[in-house]
């Protein structure tokens, strides 16, 4: 190892706050002549995530796991979001004809695209944990999630332009109180239609489930222009909508 | 503008080599309160291409250039590639139960998945200049595109446990000679099919064409496990295969 890949090292330990113990996995890359630092194997778990191409990850690796935190609680995703919020914005402006008869539509997800999870997952490594559900629906169940005001600006928007806003999220019915509550005080009001998952969606993806919906939403006539989310499974799958917005997270995957 | 921010840009137009000039963008981010450096609005840019936000761009933002030249020749460049690359491994490895019966397939984009257009686009600002078609298929013509690396691992992979490589590009047909030797100098060889443009093809989208190509693949009775892409026009639409991965590129859009 030269001198100056131990310096990489050691910037890249402090940027990440990581101990030298979890460098191990750098030596698996230099098997093909890349030296590379941390942050660059983390940058590059991140992009992964976001093209899709890792799937069904049950946590963030554990080496990364600061890397992630820095991210998700730092500029660059606040800037990442609000570059997502501007490609709907221009949408909405230019290609995107309303035709302003009652059955415009747009959905969202809820976490992590209108509210944000992020104080849930800074009490548990980031995703560095594994989800225990009980556990955070009881913080969810307080409506203390905050808005991701990126977000809050497009929703708003949109209910200007008169166009019904569906939220159709994988929580669970019995979150239904918490969840109204939590979106009032955090800004959102003024949806058409909050979905949640009942007790006979639980055994489907929420690929499936989303799309179902979105079959049923056509069904009654609406016409989809967008769905903004956070997770591959709530844009993909048909019918889809005329064009789809994902929003970054990479610290848990839903399938 | 505070002193911070005044550094905070002086060492963003370092590291991208920008003039001062270019930096009016960062005034239009200001206005949500974010104060970012260029290198935050540039790095915001490419995650929304690859994330498929920014979709039918004809050229790289002006202000950005140094910024996107400097990823495509970099490391991280390799790394998240090399992770993609990965993903496949993983994905062949585990989840994919080849058949062996000769029907098994996987299907490669060319163009910045197994050979690399950099060097041209090295001289064409790095995607910031309007595309020039005469001029990339003459570069073309040349057949001196370099291999990328991490892909021809798996091309390699791929061929040794017996699966059917067939090569799907929007390249025209004029340029199958050079395609030919040009792959075949970079390392790719053994492939079953190599299918490029005709005439026909050129007044539909690139997505309608190549899913027209699968759809006569799964027709001919072959079986496609995956397909490794640089654009989301060669892995979305239908049908498809059973995953896909997308290798980054934010040089250009192929739509």
């Amino acid at each position: 190892m030269t001198k100056t890949f131990v310096i990489l090292l050691a910037i890249s330990g402090f940027l990440t706050g990581l101990a030298a113990a979890d460098w191990n996995i750098l030596n698996q890359k230099k098997k093909y002549g890349l030296d590379i630092t941390l942050k660059n194997y983390c940058e590059s778990w991140r992009m992964n995530v976001e093209l899709n191409n890792i799937q069904g990850f049950d946590v963030v690796p554990q080496e990364c796991v600061g890397y992630i935190g820095k991210y998700m609680t730092g500029t660059q995703y606040k800037v990442d979001s609000q570059g997502t919020i501007d490609e709907c914005t221009v949408y909405l402006s230019t290609t995107c004809n309303l035709k302003k008869d009652g059955k415009d539509a747009w959905i969202f997800d809820i976490d992590d695209t209108l509210l944000s999870t992020v104080p849930y997952y800074k009490k548990h490594q980031y995703g560095g944990e594994k989800l225990n559900l009980t556990s955070l629906e009881e913080w969810m169940s307080y409506g203390k999630a905050p808005a991701l005001d990126h977000s809050l600006r497009l929703f708003k928007d949109l209910r200007g332009r008169g166009v019904h806003i569906i939220l159709v999220s994988s929580r669970r019915e019995k979150l239904r109180s918490a969840t109204i509550d939590n979106l009032v005080n955090a800004g959102y009001y003024g949806w058409t239609n909050l979905i949640l998952r009942n007790p006979n969606d639980e055994c489907k993806s929420v690929q499936k489930y989303k799309a179902e919906v979105r079959n049923q939403l056509t069904g009654s006539g609406y016409r989809i222009w967008g769905i903004l989310g956070d997770q591959w499974s709530s844009i993909q799958g048909y019918p889809s909508a005329r064009r789809v917005f994902k929003l970054p997270n990479s610290l848990y995957y839903t399938g």
